[in-house]
């Protein structure tokens, strides 16, 4: 038996998320299917990210064992022949069999990008959330270095979240401009539901001069989700990569 | 009466091109339904580009006249309430009543993105082209720079074409590459008929390494389509802007 890794890409506009729901097409769902037609087993792989619907990923992972004797760095252009266009497996490799994508430590770079401009590009709708508002983004990154270290991130995290520690290291949170298009890439071991997107309402609002960046470290503070921003629709927002230490 | 300038910018993915044509929906034939539902009279824009099916746009350009007292500036956001989310007019204003955006000198400004990496990024795939085969940049660049200046590039034109002057000047031609997306983006008084489409597949058979960067000098003075690289397909060519002295 063997565990193969995967690195996928996806468009997430067309899908329902990653995890795999009754009735709703995912692209767990699609990732199983395809790999059992392939090897003739019904497959299930694990996931280290479960991305929201509309969520967009560069690098997300997920693995699978199997008995099969096609070679490990073969099944990314096996499943890519089978997936829709909208789903690319990046690389596939041989990982130990303990090896699991939620369980063990990682780095996540998650970017989300702003489109500000006075009209929308129609180009980058599907990939960036439209801000027509003038941002400062001298002031965003400010206030996200508040944000950078091992916190109590409660106050970024969805109400209808299941867990209870939510305690979590973000590395680096950067934010830049090309042209017209905002970037907030992110770093860190770990992300609650929705924090990157609650992280990026509530910079927002920082760039509109709703509140200055300190404001930002009371919202961290408190732990309470009613002070942060709202949460940035989905489309914005991609996975970029994971990155373990095997 | 009063000449209306637009500035349209599109993602050409649904749409079977810019120009009119019964039974097809059309970017042209869009702005002139919308144009005239507003206004309560039938219009009918004159476009500066015909781009072809599956083109973008940032900015393409169309004139209309109207009797209408609505400020100019304010119809681009009066269609943008009325157009589908991928066209956006992006600005408005009056030009003198005898400007065509056809029969004026102007500065067309287009970029076409090449995806030059092992296996597609699904984010970029409605706007680039995707070449999994490394390509040898500074050798396009070189091969480039033969194509600049005052030239006909009849080598370079469909033989589609009812045109009979195919006497261009490209100022410029500009191969860059960032991350895993090569750009080209060049600048010219006019285009032949898919010639930025032929361009961009002659400069790949030199990334490619096919033949050299100084067979592409040959490939103009012959005159003869048939010695030109295929046409690069539509959806990695956006038309830029258009710029006119006005």
């Amino acid at each position: 038996m063997r565990r193969i890794k995967l690195e996928i890409a996806y468009d997430g506009t067309r899908y329902c998320g990653w995890q795999v729901q009754p009735e709703e097409i995912t692209v767990e769902g699609l990732i199983n299917e395809k790999l059992s037609q392939l090897l003739g087993e019904k497959i299930e792989v694990i996931g280290a990210s479960r991305t929201d619907s509309g969520v967009h990923a560069m690098g997300n992972v997920a693995v699978f064992d199997t008995n099969s004797s096609i070679p490990a760095e073969k099944f990314a252009k096996a499943l890519n022949v089978r997936l829709p266009e909208d789903i690319r497996v990046q690389t596939s490799c041989e990982v130990p069999i303990d090896f699991h994508p939620r369980r063990t430590e990682c780095v996540k770079t998650y970017e989300y990008r702003i489109q500000n401009r006075k009209i929308e590009m129609p180009m980058d709708r599907l990939y960036s959330y439209f801000v027509y508002v003038d941002l400062d983004i001298e002031a965003m990154q400010r206030a996200a270095e508040y944000l950078v270290g091992t916190h109590d991130y409660k106050s970024f995290c969805s109400v209808k979240t299941q867990v209870l520690d939510t305690v979590r290291t973000i590395y680096s949170i950067k934010v830049s401009k090309k042209e017209d298009i905002i970037y907030i890439r992110i770093k860190g071991n770990g992300f609650l539901y929705n924090m990157v997107r609650i992280i990026v309402g509530t910079l927002i609002n920082v760039g509109r001069g709703f509140h200055s960046p300190e404001k930002v470290l009371e919202i961290l503070k408190a732990c309470d989700r009613s002070l942060a921003g709202p949460t940035a629709p989905a489309k914005g927002l991609t996975l970029v990569k994971i990155e373990y230490n095997i």
